[in-house]
């Protein structure tokens, strides 16, 4: 007498949580030193003294009742302001605080505007690879999701794939660039002709297609990498944003909608996120969190770290005689695996102690991705692994 | 081209939190003092001193990696393990940390729950009054609540109401208890009585009806009324609690589910749960205040505040000729209006700038709540406009 959707949903659980599960039992055993887990994109870089200083300021100088209270349910206004500023300054847009909906991360955010466009017969397009999720979030919608083949090797968007997938049924196709879990960045120009062929199709169709930018790793990318605005090139953009990454804030939730006025309907559009949101339960982001946005959103990473990692674990790979996607962004690295079969190649690198996630899970067999925000010794220790399993 | 249904439930807003921001807003042009706002349960008590000094105690002694980063699902077990600990000692039960599912506050643990029981026609049952967002939480899970009316004065339960409206669909039925709004606790017997009809019906349909236990607010109660830890009276028991109230920390949404392993399928039904938690997004808890549980979820409120407020609006409420449901706990108030028109008294008091929440919006016409979670001061100065308006 339960959901038996649900109930798989609970049992199979998120493969990449799985793992990271029976890496952290594993490290119980072996010690922690001894398991080279690259499956969770738990940032490794710490959050900035910045963000404690908040923190600690809020607990001694404000109310704890104004600290702790309900906020209203797009948010704290002096949080929005201080998001709507930085993003105006970084992009030269005039994006205003009633635009801004806060929420508990990008997977309820993502939930929520799945939400909000699921109309009958609703199809969403993503982009393979893709985050996994992405699937019970648009069932769970009542949402279908198609999704697209990868554009091996470069990662970019099979643009005649998507104008083959494109219905009078398709509502949005959600997009995530930087990518999780190829390390690449939609270039300006894959977004414009994306935008273009939207455009056209919409026309055609009689009604919008929206892109949903999920893109938590906005903020990390490597060598000067342009990553667009994407509301600058495609008017019909909605952002789900989070500082999970960012802000090295990931069990905290805390995140931000950005539903912009001038897309099409974007009023109403709003609102049925709002609604959606509340459906969920999802009604106030943690409000702790949007004392902190207010006073630190225009906090930027330090990459150093991650950047040395990054080339490290390029370069190791590389001379191993991998190939791997070229890794402009985030933490992550995706590898083609020897053989083609990356469940088997994951299930050997564990017989060594050494983690990945199969890209099956992100729609792209054949490639394993790597999280490399672990420490630079264990990155360097996990070369010669890497290089027994050639 | 968005959901409508959606868009209506982002549009019609929720009806307490509509009058608090205007509450909010008339504040901004009258002075914060004028207002008599009623409207929200944000605790006026602030949190307990040891709350920031745990946090302090995180942010000093703890590497930010591991106070910031995701969680397991389920939640962290030191969190688990404390909540369970303490729930023992309370109630000689013999919760185990798996049995604990922590969660972003009661409502998206609700929204999780509900979704967990949804089988074809699932019908939840629920007791007026009864918290509004219990409809939409239900609709968007794909289960019908069937509201049964009000036992008035006493706001107990009508179990003959109760037993006309089970069906072999009925998978649930969700009680708050001490409820919000009434202010009322169900007694043992009426639980006992609940329990005792369920099981006969659970019998006769064939499969269990579980009591859905929304709590928040377990822990405010006064004049030594007994608060029956309901899985201890009926086994098939869902617990939702929030540590919203009793640690004042609504803006915080953190709480637990507990799915007792020796409820009917207690073990699927967990794993359901999490799975209809994933589906939303409801991936973790803010980890920080997970670690804060860890420390303080043998905490207590005093409430000595909330009772002197409850002691002078009762008294002062009677007095003034209204007849009020005995208040034994949370910090509510349910107050029949003269007339018995609310939403005409709601409009009336509102021109005095006195806000009260009609009770329609809870099914129970007649009656309005108020929440004495406010200044003592303000209680007094209220008096007088209560009086003006019988």
């Amino acid at each position: 007498m339960y959901n038996h959707t649900a109930y798989e949903m609970g049992a199979n659980r998120c493969a990449i949580r799985d793992l990271a599960e029976y890496g952290a039992a594993r490290a119980q055993v072996i010690g922690k030193e001894n398991i080279f887990d690259f499956t969770i994109g738990n940032p490794s870089l710490p959050a900035a003294p910045e963000i404690a200083d908040a923190v600690r300021d809020i607990l001694e100088n404000m109310d704890p009742l104004q600290a702790h209270s309900y906020t209203s349910a797009p948010g704290l206004l002096a949080a929005r302001q201080a998001i709507a500023q930085d993003l105006n300054c970084r992009y030269g847009t005039d994006i205003t605080p009633d635009e801004l909906f806060l929420g508990c991360g990008a997977s309820p955010e993502l939930c929520a505007v799945f939400g909000a466009l699921a109309v009958p017969d609703a199809e969403i397009l993503a982009i393979a690879p893709y985050f996994p999720e992405y699937q019970p979030f648009a069932q769970a919608a009542g949402c279908k999701l198609k999704v697209i083949p990868p554009d091996v090797p470069d990662f970019q968007i099979r643009l005649d794939e998507v104008e083959k997938a494109l219905t009078p049924n398709t509502v949005a196709i959600v997009i995530n660039s930087p990518n999780n879990p190829s390390g690449v960045v939609y270039t300006r120009q894959t977004l414009e002709k994306l935008g273009a062929l939207l455009t056209e199709k919409g026309k055609a169709f009689g009604h919008p297609i929206y892109i949903i930018a999920d893109e938590p790793y906005r903020e990390l990318a490597y060598d000067g990498v342009e990553v667009p605005f994407i509301p600058t090139i495609y008017k019909d953009t909605i952002v789900c944003y989070s500082y999970s990454k960012s802000l090295s804030l990931p069990g905290e939730r805390i995140g931000y909608i950005y539903v912009p006025r001038q897309a099409t309907d974007g009023g109403a559009l709003y609102t049925a996120v709002a609604g959606a949101a509340r459906s969920l339960g999802h009604i106030c982001a943690p409000s702790l969190w949007q004392h902190v946005l207010a006073r630190c959103a225009h906090l930027r990473p330090d990459l150093s770290d991650y950047d040395r990692n990054r080339k490290a674990l390029y370069e190791g790979l590389r001379e191993a005689g991998y190939a791997v996607a070229k890794p402009d962004d985030a933490f992550y690295m995706f590898v083609k695996v020897p053989g083609g079969d990356a469940e088997a190649f994951t299930k050997k690198a564990m017989e060594k102690d050494l983690l990945v996630v199969p890209g099956d899970s992100f729609g792209c067999p054949g490639y394993v991705r790597l999280c490399y925000c672990v420490s630079l010794d264990k990155i360097q220790r996990s070369l010669p692994i890497f290089a027994s399993l050639i």
